[in-house]
């Protein structure tokens, strides 16, 4: 049932959409040679031979990354982490998002990986669960303030990087996760060390040694779910698979099949590995193209009540005032997980699917901003969460939702969600991700700042230089 | 087979030595709270309460550690990661053993830790083949130039360190190394937060989190070895540890289950765990005292045979030219593993038991210094290895052989070795280890700084500053 559960999730096309890489015969499914096979294709790939559609969902991702790491770059887990590193690091090199200080480009990476993770709000690799952009993004744009990167280098190894991590992660879900590692710390590093050494202009020979040092450097067990340490895992991944390229750089030598050897990584962290995900139609299907985003800023189970109750207030104008109940026929886990009555303050918010109901009613969105204390507390909003009401009915998925608005003059409004926006069958807008990134950097950045990173990403394959993104993204002189 | 090798090498004593830790009941058996109560021995056990012998025995780690890091420390693989990694470290803060750079507190455990275990003769805790001191020595000796750490406090720490990755190895071993981990680097994190974690003063449930921390950062598969990864394990075992210890220091948090959860280390790295070896006695046994020191710079099954001929040779003043044929009765791995009959380079010097019995004539010694072009080559040694003969005996373990010498004039003198010198039960001399030493920095160090190095590490309990023995350890002014 978990299985299923995060299989299907959020769209069964997650599945389905990526089928083309398995079962039939793989390209090159020579499994002695697996990392040589990868390492090859990560080094020669061609920029050109990338589908624009491919470059537009990195490109997306990449806003949404930028979006989540500012967002996150207030956080407690995030302070703290800079008040133990800085002491150790070196200095200037590379930009903190959302911040003022500059740490070298290691430990940068290590941070904005946190920045990204620490509010559960960034990307998500459906099939899989990995966090693709906060390894690979984070050492990427770390590594373009130290050596020059021009926008369509970094567009393409954003690309190879979430395809190494992802591939590695299709060989190996679901077993390697149910067996307790938090995926996107432990092939992270391959996605880092992939996209930082095509940066590095590694040879193939060095590319293999780069993801044999990867696969040494796991991070992440699920046991650290609820404390810091889980956004720690996304961004320890990216400093050591950065760490991993740059060791490889230099001639640090490694196994050439740190993939698939007896005591490589996938026989020794996964109980069953498919080789021919990770070699074959290596360079036909791409796995950021099946990357998604989360609207809302509470956990997934959600995200069908909310998007049904922002829909009927923007159809019909709603005011909470105008409302006499919601009724909510919703699947288990929602009253499981969602189940907190009266929230007092915003991260309890985030465990409410009474506040989420209301505050979509209310304020018409439910981003960071509206699972904030204010936000919990505001009296028309708490009003309203107490004429909410759910019904459990098996029959619906988790993506899926039935919402009945009753209003105060008797007319009933009714409206079943059966993707929630978000799924790769309804993904976000541009537009939509613009607003979710405003509604992270508002308040973090100045007005004029937010507008020019969400512009800077957009532009991004066409940049003569990424090093211009990281510093408008943090509090420095333009 | 494998397992039992690993398991009586060296002398079958390893294991009955510390037997007290397993079977009987328990002093502390609470399986689900093993993180902390280890972190709780580690941040209240009192210097006074370790036994002079223990404490003693630590020193001989130190020393040998020591040693070893001064004499890989010009290996191709230290120069390389120090290239790789100069461009973002910190600098100033922390000396790299036998060499002129400074770099940060973490990159110097790091790069530290891989100049210790590169000649791969460091020491080992027979029952889990643990290499100690490089994750616990390397993380505490660079914060020791952080902030000022008295010698007893490092001694402290230093034996609390060893005690939790030793006892963390012996719940998990051999299940955990037979599934491919290379154990030193993924219990390694576990001793250098605790070490540095001592030494920063953690609370009990900083520690805990320290813990969590290092749960997380395993380093190390045994696929790497053969290459500079290899020592690049007990480096970045260092390094992660290390930075547990500091993050949790400013109250980044972590489970307060990180060994014991069902989704934690143990769980996640082993298919077998026996907490009550974490947790069983602690303060009453101390696994440093079953450290041992490798004499000889070579494949541990070729120890015995060196031990003989060195015992022949010193007995009855033998000479090459004395010598007409060497006889060697070995168990059957000798041969697998040191077939090598006429080596032309230092390191085919190292796979050739023809070698190692004809320079134990020659030079009456097997340091690195018997390992080089220059030792191999040596005519004397050549011709005398062209008279060296081995038989296989099944019956032999591999800590032992016989040697039969027969002279020119006839004579013959024969000696057996039932355990080889290193092994728990024949330990290496106060004085062996410091001709290793000397062996080991004789070339790197100038000769009154190997002096003065060796004479810090015997005063270490009573210095006030163990920052004095980390610069005196390097080329920089003194």
């Amino acid at each position: 049932m978990g299985k299923i559960n995060r299989r299907t999730f959020l769209g069964a096309s997650a599945v389905a959409g990526s089928t083309a890489l398995s079962g039939e015969a793989a390209a090159a499914d020579d499994s002695s040679e697996v990392t040589r096979i990868l390492a090859r294709y990560i080094v020669s790939a061609k920029p050109d031979d990338i589908p624009a559609a491919v470059k537009k969902e990195a490109t997306r991702t990449l806003l949404n990354w930028t979006g989540c790491a500012i967002g996150g770059s207030r956080q407690p887990a995030v302070d703290n982490a800079i008040a133990a590193l800085t002491p150790f690091a070196g200095t200037g090199q590379a930009s903190i998002l959302g911040r003022m200080e500059r740490l070298d480009a290691l430990n940068a990476s290590l941070i904005n990986g946190i920045s990204s993770h620490v509010l559960d709000f960034d990307d998500t690799h459906l099939r899989t669960i990995i966090h693709p952009a906060g390894p690979v993004a984070s050492a990427i744009l770390a590594l373009s303030e130290y050596q020059p990167v021009s926008g369509l280098e970094f567009l393409t190894a954003l690309v190879l990087g979430i395809e190494v991590e992802c591939r590695i992660g299709n060989a190996v879900y679901p077993e390697h996760y149910d067996a307790g590692w938090h995926i996107t710390g432990t092939t992270g590093p391959f996605g880092a060390a992939a996209a930082v050494g095509r940066l590095l202009h590694l040879s193939e020979q060095q590319m293999t040694w780069a993801l044999g040092l990867a696969a040494v450097q796991p991070v992440g067990l699920r046991e650290m779910f609820g404390s810091m340490t889980k956004s720690f895992h996304p961004g320890r991944a990216a400093q050591n698979g950065f760490t991993a390229a740059v060791l490889a750089s230099k001639n640090f030598t490694s196994s050439e099949h740190g993939i698939e050897a007896k005591s490589g990584w996938a026989n020794v962290l996964s109980t069953a590995r498919r080789y021919n995900e990770i070699t074959g139609k290596l360079g036909q299907t791409y796995e950021v193209a099946l990357n998604t985003y989360k609207p809302f800023a509470c956990g997934i189970v959600g995200h069908p009540i909310i998007d049904g109750c922002i829909q009927l207030r923007d159809e019909n104008r709603l005011k909470a005032l105008d409302v006499a109940r919601i009724d909510l026929w919703v699947n288990p886990l929602v009253v499981e997980l969602m189940g907190k009555r009266s929230p007092k303050a915003g991260l309890e918010g985030k465990f409410s699917v009474y506040h989420a109901a209301a505050v979509a009613i209310t304020e018409g969105a439910a981003g960071e901003q509206q699972f904030t204390d204010r936000a919990v507390q505001r009296s028309e909003t708490a009003d309203l969460r107490d004429r909410v009401f759910t019904t459990i009915d098996k029959n619906l998925h988790e993506d899926q939702a039935r919402i009945r608005i009753t209003l105060r003059d008797g007319r009933t409004l009714d409206k079943t969600v059966v993707h929630a926006v978000g799924s790769v069958t309804r993904p976000m807008s541009d537009r939509q991700l613009e607003q979710k990134f405003e509604g992270l950097a508002t308040g973090i950045l100045p007005a004029d700042r937010v507008r020019r990173v969400i512009d800077l990403c957009w532009r991004i394959e066409s940049l003569p230089g990424v090093a211009s993104l990281a510093s408008a993204a943090t509090l420095q002189a333009a």
